[in-house]
């Protein structure tokens, strides 16, 4: 998308837009000749709505590249994912709420087991339960001393948490030490580019790091080392008001959906319980906002399962609840999914993602909702980042172009 | 394509890609109501593989612009066409084998006939046979002696020949001297920018080599003159093995078809007698190769021809032999154009140009193999040069992107 020519020609309105996030919907066919999850979903309330909307195909990143879920939600909230990368520390630093600068560098944290030999024996300290992260995070946190960086901890579930150093000049070109498998030892960090100066700086951080957290966790029992990975400083995205003028919400349940909703200056909504609880959640805070991002999560859960059935079953339920969302009356509504999650495959695609938009100002094409029936739609096959610009003009936030 | 994001991306895997070009492959109908070629063929194979195929449009270069050859290919293999731009003489010198380094300059040589006040009688020294243009071509490398400049000639085929000048500080942005009719005298090699040093100094080189070859063909009966046209530096394309690290061959039966596979770094077959023969060489060659690039060319020389009947002849020749490739069971299958020739316009266009894929992930949306079946297909309407990124994704032998 271009960013500058949205920030031109975006103007404040009343009107409200939501787009709702089935992450990993697009699938396949189990077999030649068969449906895909969508499509072979009982969806009446989707297959209504798809009755007066647009459709088309939203392609992720590049022709046949699979993105992460960083670079699939970037594109749908219009920044250029190959510009734009984000470390998956980053999202987890935002996702628990930390508040980042430019000058930050985060990583994620896997508190992790190993053997008198320092060879790693579990790579997730036997999935300790949250308080014990928690504890060991205050652990950390109270003698913690590292030269040239402030430190900070937070704990985000189970066995994972996120450390930020700040301190001048560092950055996130950096290698993990995650070892990825049992029996070996955990890797240094490394520059890199060992020439680069800010990267030999953070790397030798990250290394005291490690080493003093080695020393402070000696004595316990399971979580007696860390693993850290996703290295990334935090990127200058321009924010959603500045380039929208969108006073906008994100209603997630997951930490990394969390950070890339903040990382676009989003505002968290308290999520609630499951699917139920996000709608509920909307309808809430429906009045304090003019852009509403709805994360639902279950979908590409199933997926990765290789579970079609289940992945049928989170689209149906996701239907059955939908008409809470319509109640609402919303200027725009658009369902979609950040890319792909076949069953067939149990992984994220590069596939075209369906994509349904919903306003007073649409060209159906079709009597459902599914991958098929969007190929043939008026929006065509089509850039993920594009998508904003579609809510903008349907939403009639956007000013017209030259005389 | 973005070579950078599939260099970062690529992986090297046991998974099999061929890449099946007919040339000028897309076609329109005589008139209106009717039928274009491929949709006019009977080809029980291609539309049984079209069932299980991904299908979309590909569309060279840019709207409305047809491509020459190079141009077409270019874009099949990731390239932007627009940024590299390949001379034809360059095409031709590696078509013919030559070993071009970044200082070389090529040109197309034709022998021609010219009378005695100097104006070309025959462009082409009456389709002299290849016997007698290769004794042309030893001739003048045994006496030509340009100065500051190693000069390589070399027979291609019949009255065509091909030049390459290697030096210092040359450049292809030169005029021909080919006047394109007879009765006229051959033109002066001329710079395109005359201040350009470079520029000056090839066309010295250039009208210095014309003047030596007139006299040394002074007494031949037919071809006492040379003609030459399309000079071009050898321009510096990422190579396939470095793009993506693909071990890449190609079976092509005319000269610039193998220099252009030859510029992307892919390693020449011998390609045996007719489409067959280029079908058993990539049986024969299927074990020492992860990917394919097998070029069919009588389906764009019936359309130039403007011969609809024959186009159509030989697209169900393809197809009655295509089993041969389907046996091999290569993981990932697209058949293609670089262009269309439609036999109505008897020219190269610049239409859309059906394309198929057939691999293990693929969602398809036809009974058959057509223009207009592809359009309706889940790839849509897109970039030529984004194939070779769904051949890489449904091979699998591209990374997640980002986390």
């Amino acid at each position: 998308m271009n960013l500058e020519l949205m920030r031109e020609l975006s103007v404040k309105t009343e009107s409200k837009i939501v787009l709702l996030v089935l992450d990993g919907l697009g699938g396949l066919p189990l077999e030649p000749g068969g449906e895909t999850e969508l499509e072979a979903a009982s969806t009446p309330n989707l297959d209504e709505l798809a009755k007066r909307s647009d459709l088309g195909l939203s392609r992720p990143v590049a022709a046949g590249v699979t993105p992460g879920s960083g670079p699939g939600h970037l594109g749908l909230f219009g920044y250029d994912p190959v510009r734009y990368v984000v470390g998956r520390g980053v999202l987890s630093a935002l996702g628990v709420g930390m508040e980042l600068t430019g000058n930050d560098l985060a990583a994620r944290i896997n508190f992790a087991s190993k053997d008198s030999s320092g060879k790693i024996s579990d790579r997730r300290a036997g999935r300790i339960p949250s308080e014990e992260g928690i504890r060991l995070v205050d652990l950390l946190n109270a003698k913690l001393d590292v030269e040239d960086a402030e430190v900070t901890v937070r704990h985000e579930k189970e066995y994972r948490a996120v450390v930020v150093f700040r301190g001048e000049g560092l950055s996130g070109h950096l290698s993990d030490t995650d070892p990825q498998r049992t029996g070996l030892e955990a890797l240094p960090v490394e520059p890199e580019d060992s020439s680069n100066v800010a990267q030999r700086k953070s790397a030798h951080l990250a290394n005291e790091f490690v080493k003093q957290a080695n020393e402070i966790l000696a004595d316990e029992e399971a979580a007696n080392t860390v693993l850290l990975r996703g290295f990334g400083m935090h990127p200058a995205l321009p924010s959603f008001e500045e380039t929208y003028r969108l006073d906008a919400a994100a209603i997630a349940a997951y930490p990394m959906y969390k950070g890339l909703a903040r990382l676009a200056g989003m505002e968290l909504k308290k999520e609630g319980e499951g699917i139920a609880g996000e709608f509920a959640t909307l309808k809430e805070s429906f009045a304090d906002h003019d852009f509403f991002f709805i994360h639902i999560k279950p979908t590409d859960a199933a997926g990765e399962d290789g579970d079609f059935e289940r992945k049928v079953s989170v689209i149906e339920e996701v239907d059955s609840l939908l008409p809470e969302v319509l109640g609402l009356e919303p200027d725009v509504l658009a369902v979609t999914g950040d890319h792909g999650t076949p069953s067939k495959m149990r992984a994220h695609s590069w596939h075209g993602v369906p994509f349904l938009l919903a306003s007073s100002y649409t060209l159906p094409t079709a009597e459902r909702f599914g991958e098929r029936a969007c190929a043939g739609g008026t929006l065509g096959v089509f850039p993920a980042e594009e998508i904003m610009g579609y809510l903008m003009g349907n939403a009639m936030k956007l000013n017209k172009f030259g005389a």
